[in-house]
């Protein structure tokens, strides 16, 4: 009789074939390319495997799909995934095009593949591994897809309040994960937040003569003052008052787990094309800062005259981006205050919207869910596993996981040369293939426990 | 028998005539358009006053229109003028369109009427109207017409250089000047000069995500440090080193005459849009800062995402355009050394590129040129005259001083309401006529000078 591995092979050639439909498919959230198209393509998908389907909308949102699979047992695993995908530009910098997925050495190109069309086909194969190896599923398996997860998941929060009845669940896979330079795979408990800041300065009622430089501060110099006034230029520490006094340290254990993580200095140094890390840290330290310390990163500034040659303006209005990533328990929307309140202390004139907030989240490294996934993963890859508290990068995590009270882990098909928002994206299809029988795997256990 | 007023007065009107053809030529320096016409226009005008014109030219630069027209004396007086214009955006600001010169109520509207083309032809007016009185000059006149001037002069100081010979001068009347509130012709005898920088920094080898902002400063953030760095914000001083060395402070006959010109601070603060001047200067301080301190401006800056929303990325790369105007005796190529060295102190790597440089200039207020121009314009106007020992803007004044080693004055056309470099830029006719007889007057009575 065939096992739940078989099975679980027998379904990725299928499942592969899905991916290809679903890369196909552009959508892009930052301009809206296909985005409806591939909400419909989704849903579609999960109704031919035998889900029931809600299509959910929301005025100037992208779409969500919810998907429920019944099971034998009320208890519920919730898998967390993005239709959407960055925009594919530079396009000159794919070999094959990037909405054309294509095979070469083992491996899967295109936009999406990865991040995260990849995870979410892999999971769906695997809840058809299980119901061509069972006729039924064990517990109840619900799919959350959205659509704005490359634009910082805009109305993730309204959504999840608003549908946390049909989300309730035991436990949640997040939507990425990788192997990392040593193959091992990587469990990610947490996000970082954010705290996403427009600012503005209007210096004077016009442009004016540079010459009135004498008795007028211009808005790109008050903005430069601005801006530098946030961070010490030598530590790297925010200077903004307040700004780390709900920050929560790492505990002991998370320290542990993160000892345990592969972090090769030079040759991240080597890649960013730096010579030092802020505040001149190494090793250990540079890697702790990474996942837990909060940032303040310049994203973007205009000001005035930036064509050829001299323009001897004074401008009259500067923009710039601020984004901060956030720890846990920081809060955005205090962030954007204490910056107000930080700008109107120094009398800096700015004016500051909040473009967007996420809060930090970690799961507790002792939840059981912890130890569940991360034994099936090193049971159906034979290999170690590794155990990330955190990841450095941004998710609406804090708002799934607030509606949900339910413990989450991140855990997908990528491995460390996916180039996930880059050109050539790609997943290796043995990775695909061994994440199909590992999530297959998962379900079957997660229904077991009592 | 007709007077030296009456034939001025009889030019005005052919005068207005030349006026209106010239200003329905484009000239935008800065993108080109109509430049090489314009020269060519230009040097007909003065062929067809019997003048002797040579228009020269140098890789990459305007035309350069030199004029000559003989006299009785060898005595040499020389008009600089400048035949480009500024760029007519915003378009749909003018009421008449900036290129179909327009009479209403008394005032000729078009780009460039006021700076400096009517200037220009009310030169060439009294040139006629001398040469109707008496048949022949008195004293040789030489107009020196650059096509560059809102551009930064680029090239003027090789042009000057180069035909040095040919602009022999015992004075020089400069191409601007106008009538203040209280219709007092001003009499300007200096300029700012200026250090236009190009500052560039690259913080890793491509943009990164900004999660990497915890170990890493982008782009942006290490330009806002280097501006911030230049100016203090409270007292607006600039804090790079040496930059104060060279000044040379204003002397008691200039701050003399400074506080003869009229300074009307409510009104220049309504004008400007804000509500203090730097370092809460007011009043004489406030005027005096704007003439005779050295400034820094930050014109232009560019770094990162700017687009709308949010992107959170980390820039590699920051530009930004910063104006220092100088006073003498600052010299533009050891500012930009001085700020080299500055960043450097402070660690920032920061690409500086000099774009242009100009040194100040001022024409000494004994001078017995300026005597005799102040004398003319209030024997003209039958009006008080005022005498400003120096403009806040910025010209080639050095470049020709050093090259003809005599006096320059600066008087002309235009008037407190004139709008220079804006939409509906204007000369009031009168004025125009005014300017005419003016000139025509000071022809005859520099020629008079032993």
């Amino acid at each position: 009789m065939a096992t739940l591995a078989d099975h679980a092979r027998a379904q990725t050639a299928p499942a592969l074939e899905t991916l290809r439909r679903l890369a196909r498919q552009p959508s892009v959230a930052a301009t809206g390319e296909g985005i409806g198209e591939c909400a419909a393509l989704v849903g579609r998908l999960f109704e031919e495997a035998g889900a029931r389907v809600a299509v959910h909308t929301l005025p100037g949102a992208a779409p969500l799909v919810i998907a429920e699979f019944a099971g034998e047992s009320g208890r519920t695993l919730l898998f967390y995934d993005h239709y959407d995908v960055q925009p594919p530009d530079p396009l000159h910098e794919w070999t094959s095009p990037p909405f054309e997925p294509t095979v070469r050495d083992g491996r899967l190109f295109g936009r999406g593949v990865g991040d995260n069309k990849g995870d979410l086909v892999s999971r769906l194969a695997a809840v058809r591994a299980v119901q061509a190896a069972r006729g039924r599923l064990p517990c109840r398996v619900v799919f959350l897809v959205e659509g704005e997860e490359e634009i910082g998941s805009v109305h993730f929060g309204a959504y999840v309040r608003r549908h946390a009845a049909a989300l309730r669940a035991e436990g949640c896979i997040w939507e990425f994960g990788q192997r990392d330079v040593r193959e091992r795979l990587q469990v990610t408990l947490g996000v970082k937040g954010i705290c996403y800041l427009d600012l503005e300065v209007h210096a004077t009622s016009r442009d004016l003569h540079s010459s009135l430089g004498a008795i007028v501060d211009g808005a790109g110099t008050r903005m430069a003052w601005a801006l530098a006034s946030l961070k010490d230029p030598t530590t790297g520490r925010v200077l903004v008052d307040g700004f780390y006094d709900r920050v929560r340290e790492p505990g002991p254990r998370e320290l542990e787990a993160t000892r345990r993580l592969p972090f090769d200095e030079e040759e991240l140094k080597r890649q960013l094309g730096v010579d030092r890390f802020i505040g001149g840290l190494t090793g250990f330290d540079a890697h702790r800062q990474l996942l837990y310390a909060p940032t303040c990163t310049v994203c973007g500034i205009e000001s005035g005259y930036t064509g050829p040659g001299s323009k001897t303006v004074l401008p009259r209005r500067a923009r710039a981006k601020v984004d901060f990533r956030l720890v846990p328990d920081q809060d955005p929307e205090e962030i954007a205050q204490l910056v107000r309140r930080h700008f109107a202390r120094f009398g800096l004139d700015v004016s500051v919207t909040l473009l967007g907030g996420e809060r930090a989240h970690r799961t507790d490294l002792d939840d059981p869910f912890v130890a569940l996934v991360s034994g099936v993963a090193a049971e159906a890859t034979g290999r170690e596993v590794v155990v990330l508290p955190t990841s450095a990068g941004t998710g609406p995590m804090h708002d799934l996981a607030a509606a949900i009270g339910a413990p989450i882990a991140s855990i997908g098909t990528s491995y460390w040369g996916a180039r996930a928002h880059a050109p050539d994206e790609n997943i290796r299809l043995a990775d695909f293939e061994e994440t199909v029988g590992l999530m297959a795997r998962l379900i079957e256990r997660f229904a077991e426990v009592a």
